[in-house]
């Protein structure tokens, strides 16, 4: 079992549910689920602010970085809200006498045997907590990133709450095994800062998280992850959550490639002719009004934009 | 007592040391010490970047700020690092295959009263802890809050730690007693934004911290706090410190005045006119050059720079 495992990787579809959970789904066996990870560190989005109590008809909806959007009731309009979670904490005394802004950010680091999903050690601000085990060792390392941002207003004499929120996100990167890197030369930090190998974000942008045959996609309007067929667009499995997807990636060859959340759309090829001047901002349009999606978890409302930053500026 | 500590509003000099305590003297008692705080947060700048054993000869020296700066022995060069302690937690994975950085910035409160000392609650991103007391109810609030901001650099295998380092400082607030603003009407946040009575650096900024007689001035090389007579410029009363002074402020009237730390020249006016070209920079080079203080605390180098960031520009 461990040798299979050390050479022939395993693609695997990892999922960051809006509970706080990590799944892992293994693509090329219909997307069953080889494991799961609940760290007990809460959901990825919790507030007051949206309770019409706290704010009347203006709802303050967060976005999982950090942004906060206000949302007007009567005038039906959303208006971004230029604090973020992050200034919100360095203007603390801006905010005048009433209110006292506490918080935080935080960056935990979970890193897991890729295969098992098994947690070999928890890294915080607070420090390190690790757990030895010696059949995983041989794996290739999976690290989970959560950054937690916080804010809690309280009244400066009292000490009582008036509201609070917190927003998170995972971000995920692969480490191979040492074994896998023969001859590999330690390299300094000098190189390591352009290096590319482990980074989320690369070459790879570009690429659509496809295996061999398949070309995997995520529903966030319905919590489920999807497998086309290549070739005749049509779909192999789906993986059906109960909770809304905050995030998903697929790991194969030791690169981490994104999966977009806003593209569900089957895999055909588009040939339309854009002839039109009309033609052409209707379709922008389109295009721009699905890269925002608003959800709700447990009372909570919430924001997403498209999860494709494009990291480059294309080329002639 | 009551009566007298609210009816006549007393003047404090609050005292950040490196040690993390707070210290409050009183500058019409000849600077007797009025109370002592700590909180059992740690120190204010803690690493394990400056041991020679980590990097070699250059040496990671952090500012009470976060900011960092390399010392290369060898060349005898001090260097701007363009990473802030928060910028490497947002750049966590672009370092490599050989480190990942976890952490976090958290900004707590104390909320005290400023005539006895005590601990009315402490908030936090976790939430707060409330004390009741009712003798001290009456008395104005004092706050102090205190932002650390944390870096720790595992290896990604395994998880073992590789250096970490931590920097913070406090922040003062006034927040005056609800009776002494008989008649007031509680704004809302609109106009909160812009009000002036509590805010920490102000239109007092350009006021020195002064007495009705005396003028408090910080000795940063000496650890220590003295006033000098306005008239005769001879010393009144200096407070002496076993630890490096961080921050000071005086707290008067209702305002919060912070005390600058790299003014440490008696009280006597300046009256050299400044003819020459040459003494023009002979001087605004010696001022440069006041403006950063290197100390050490328990083996750990820190830089502080001029405490008194104006955020005005002078006018014609
Ligand atoms: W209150
Ligand atoms: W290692």
């Amino acid at each position: 079992v461990l040798s299979l495992c050390c050479l022939v990787f395993r693609s695997l579809v990892i999922i960051s549910t809006l509970d706080g959970r990590i799944a892992a789904l293994d693509p090329e066996n219909s997307g069953r689920k080889q494991w799961d990870l609940d760290v007990g560190s809460g959901s990825l989005v919790s507030s007051s602010l949206s309770k019409p109590e706290v704010f009347g008809n203006k709802m303050i909806i967060p976005s999982l970085d950090g942004d906060l959007f206000q949302w007007d009731r009567d005038r039906e309009s959303m208006e971004a809200v230029p604090f973020t979670v992050e200034s919100l904490l360095e203007s603390s005394y801006k905010f005048g006498e009433d209110v006292v802004l506490v918080g935080g950010k935080s960056l935990t680091t979970y890193g897991l045997s890729s295969y098992s999903g098994k947690v070999r050690y928890i890294c915080s601000a607070m420090g390190c907590r690790r757990w030895d085990d010696d059949e995983t060792e041989q794996e290739e390392t999976l690290l989970l990133h959560r950054t937690q941002k916080t804010v809690r207003a309280v009244g400066p004499r009292s000490g009582n709450e008036k509201w609070n929120f917190s927003v998170g996100h995972f971000e995920l990167r692969y480490v191979p095994d040492i074994e896998t890197r023969a001859g590999y030369i330690e390299s300094n930090f000098k190189s390591n800062m352009n290096k590319e190998e482990t980074k989320i974000i690369s070459d790879v942008d570009e690429q659509e998280a496809m295996m061999k045959d398949t070309v995997i996609k995520v529903s966030v309007a319905d919590w489920k992850v999807m497998a086309f067929n290549r070739r005749g667009g049509h779909l192999e499995w789906e993986y059906q959550f109960c909770t809304p997807i905050a995030s998903a990636w697929l790991v194969k060859d030791g690169k981490v490639i994104p999966i977009s959340l806003f593209d569900d759309t089957s895999y055909t090829a588009n040939n339309e002719v854009l002839e039109d001047e009309e033609d052409l901002v209707e379709a922008a349009r389109g295009a721009t009004e699905s890269s925002v999606y608003l959800g709700m978890y447990r009372g909570q409302l919430y924001l997403q934009s498209s999860v494709r930053i494009s990291e480059k500026f294309p080329t002639n």
